[in-house]
C-alpha cells in the first residue's frame, strides 16, 4: 500500500518527520509518495475564511523551538537552526514536485530538508537549489526550467488545491485511504491504522 | 518522580490523555499530580498579548473530530459526543481544585470527563457536580461550599498564573522537571523524557 507524505521545507516537523517516514513505512511493507504541499496557498485560504494568522505567543514559540530540539535528540538527527526562518522555499517546492513526478521526490526532499535544518543553507537561492539538485544527480538546468514553467507551477497548484479540497491544512499530514494525520506526532499511529485497514 | 498532569474538561484531547496518563505513570514508576487549569484564563491572556483566537476552519474542525474518535478507538476508550460543547465547567474545575488539595484530585477528573464525554451529562450543573463528588464518597455541600469560597477560588487563580508564568498555553500538558510536553499525543514522550532524566 502507498501512503502519502506532505511537507513543506518551511516546517521544522515536517524535517524531524522525513527522516522518520521512510524507516516506518518499510517496517510495515507500505511505499511513501512524498507531495510537496504550500504552505503559504494554505495560509492564505484559511484568511480568506475568516480565520486569521495566529501569531504563536512568546510561550508557545518557546515551546515548538524545545519541542523540536528534543524530538532531534529522540530521534538522533542534527538540528542547526536556520539562520534565516522561514526561508523562501517557492521554488524547491515546484522542484520537487517535478523530482515527484520523475520519480526522485524523496531523494530531492531529503537533500532540501538537510541543507536547511542541518547544513543552514539557504534554499531560497536558486544556485543553492540547483546544487541540491546535482547532488541527486540531476541535470540543474534542465530540472529548474522545468520547475519554473507555467506548465509545472499549474499542475502543482492543481495538486496543493486537490489536498486543500481533501481537507488537509498544514504539515506534516500522512494520508493513509481516507484518514489524514497531522503532525510528526502522529507517524505511528497513522500506520497502526494501515494495519487496522489492511 | 511525580509528573504534573495539567487539565481541563471542555478539552476531549484532556478527556483521553486523563485515560492514559496512571497507566503509563505507574508503569514508569512515577505519581500524577492532578492539576486543573482555567482554558479560559489562558486564552483571555492570549488576546490581551495581541494573538487573537483562532477559528479553527472546517477542516480542522472535521479533522479534530475524526482524531479524537481515532484516538479513543485506538485507546479502547467509550467516547459520546457531549450534546453540548464546551460546556461551562467553571464549578466543576474550582472543585477539581480543591479535590487536589485534598487528595482525590484524580478519581474527581475521572468522574467529570467521563461525565461529560461518555455519559453525556451537563457539568454545568451545580447537581450535576453534587452527584460526581457524592460517587467520590466526599459530602457534596461542603466540598462545593469551598470550592466556591473566596479563598479557594483565590489560590486556584494563583494556581494557574503559575503555570501561564511558566509557559503552559494549553491542555493536555505533561510537566517532567522543567520540560514541557503539550498534546495526548506526547505522552509516552514525556515519559521516555523522565527515563532519561534519571
Amino acid at each position: 500500500m502507498q501512503i502519502q507524505f506532505w511537507f513543506d521545507f518551511a516546517s521544522p516537523y515536517a524535517y524531524v518527520a522525513s527522516e522518520r517516514i521512510e524507516t516506518l513505512a518499510r517496517s510495515h511493507g507500505a511505499t511513501v509518495d512524498w507531495c510537496p504541499l504550500l504552505l503559504g496557498v494554505v495560509l492564505k485560504r484559511k484568511s480568506a475564511d475568516g480565520s486569521p494568522f495566529q501569531r504563536a505567543t512568546e510561550a508557545e514559540h518557546r515551546y515548538r523551538r524545545r519541542d523540536i530540539e528534543r524530538l532531534c535528540i529522540r530521534n538522533g538527527l542534527p538540528l542547526v537552526w536556520p539562520t534565516g526562518f522561514p526561508r523562501g522555499s517557492l521554488l524547491a517546492m515546484r522542484t520537487a514536485y517535478v523530482a515527484r513526478e520523475q520519480g526522485w521526490g524523496r531523494e530531492f526532499a531529503n537533500q532540501v530538508f538537510r541543507a536547511n535544518f542541518v547544513h543552514d543553507r539557504d534554499i531560497a537561492k536558486t544556485e543553492v537549489v540547483a546544487d541540491l539538485i546535482e547532488a541527486c544527480k540531476r541535470p540543474s538546468g534542465s530540472v529548474l526550467e522545468l520547475a519554473q514553467s507555467e506548465e509545472n507551477k499549474k499542475a502543482f497548484l492543481e495538486h496543493v488545491e486537490q489536498a486543500i479540497a481533501r481537507g488537509i491544512f498544514g504539515v506534516p499530514t500522512v494520508v493513509v485511504g481516507d484518514e489524514l494525520f497531522w503532525g510528526n506526532d502522529k507517524l505511528e499511529e497513522a500506520f497502526e491504522w494501515l494495519e487496522r485497514e489492511r
